[in-house]
């Protein structure tokens, strides 16, 4: 079904003018064109349109965006390529010092996690660090061991349920998922945390603060 | 001790212009006038600076960052209100629909998390919902539980190591560590998504996808 772009807007509920600023910024592929100024959109571009509403909801910036339908219209060949390149597209630029990347090297190494020692995430686990350090928070070392375990539950649990019958959607899937539930799970932890210091402390427990 | 702006800036490694900038939005208070021209600073203003860096560096807005100073300066009593306000002050405007707020409701009380129906963070958790489900991504049930009964234990271990007994200590490590131990755990299921994937399809596995 070919449609005009006043309804691919009705039924996307995005307005014309920014189905326009996404076809400019490449994130929407163009229309046919059916005369010098009309163009026409299949189901493909409601499907797109839904897609970049859910990412760009989920705070990513446009450039993002781009880069994670790049990775969804040119699929790397295996699993665990495609984490790699959605990670790569997600994360923002390695800012972490040599100190930081070669102690993240070496966590991943003693949690015996081979397959991550060129991982785009390595970066970003050396910068978490690095952060932490600054700040003068660093984790006991049995306590970073017990976060990575639980952390790798959580993974376990995504990849168990990453539909690899269907390509397109196991693509969406793996990238989507990735943003998606990274908010559910820090939600989840704060809410966890109200819960937690309710029992350790008491709900009414006061700090030992001077007022 | 007593020092000049640009001994300040020395210490800190923050340029004179970017301290003015915090002294204008109220990120730093004002040092003490020695002339009509010329004020002096403290250490706390060495440690206010360095808090302002971390929380900056952590991605935190410029009002972000004022309203966790802000929480850290009039502490609330309890540290069960600490969560609550240190939360309210990261967490971004909700944004949910009442009936992803009727579900987050309704999970907390299927897991017994009776200290959070009023929480900052079921807006989040709404929010999140809310995505999730509109990109068809929704967890089952018991995927669901596990994820919450996952993040409490992250949050157990978060919460064992709050240093009750120092008092401002107890309120920067509540706050900061809410802030920046967030990239880490994500850090963490990244590259743990990368090893569960190799664990699950092997390395090699390839994608079913038509290329």
């Amino acid at each position: 079904v070919l449609v005009r772009i006043s309804e691919l807007a009705r039924r996307t509920q995005v307005p014309v003018g920014t189905i326009k600023y996404y076809l400019r910024e490449g994130l929407l592929p163009s229309g046919e064109l059916t005369s010098a100024t009309q163009a026409q959109y299949r189901q493909r571009h409601v499907e797109r349109l839904e897609l970049i509403k859910v990412l760009l909801g989920a705070g990513l910036s446009v450039s993002q965006v781009r880069a994670v339908l790049a990775t969804i219209d040119n699929p790397p060949a295996s699993v665990h390529q495609l984490l790699g390149t959605a990670h790569a597209a997600l994360g923002g630029p390695p800012s972490a010092g040599p100190a930081a990347t070669e102690q993240a090297r070496q966590l991943v190494r003693r949690w015996g996690w081979a397959d991550t020692e060129d991982a785009p995430a390595l970066d970003q686990l050396a910068a978490a660090l690095e952060a932490i350090e600054t700040a003068g928070l660093t984790p006991s070392e049995p306590a970073m061991d017990r976060y990575a375990e639980l952390m790798f539950q959580v993974a376990e649990l995504d990849v168990g349920s990453v539909p690899v019958g269907s390509p397109a959607e196991a693509v969406r899937y793996v990238v989507a998922g990735t943003v998606l539930y990274e908010p559910l799970l820090l939600a989840l932890r704060r809410l966890a945390h109200q819960q937690a210091s309710s029992r350790r402390f008491g709900a009414e427990a006061t700090l030992p603060i001077a007022r």
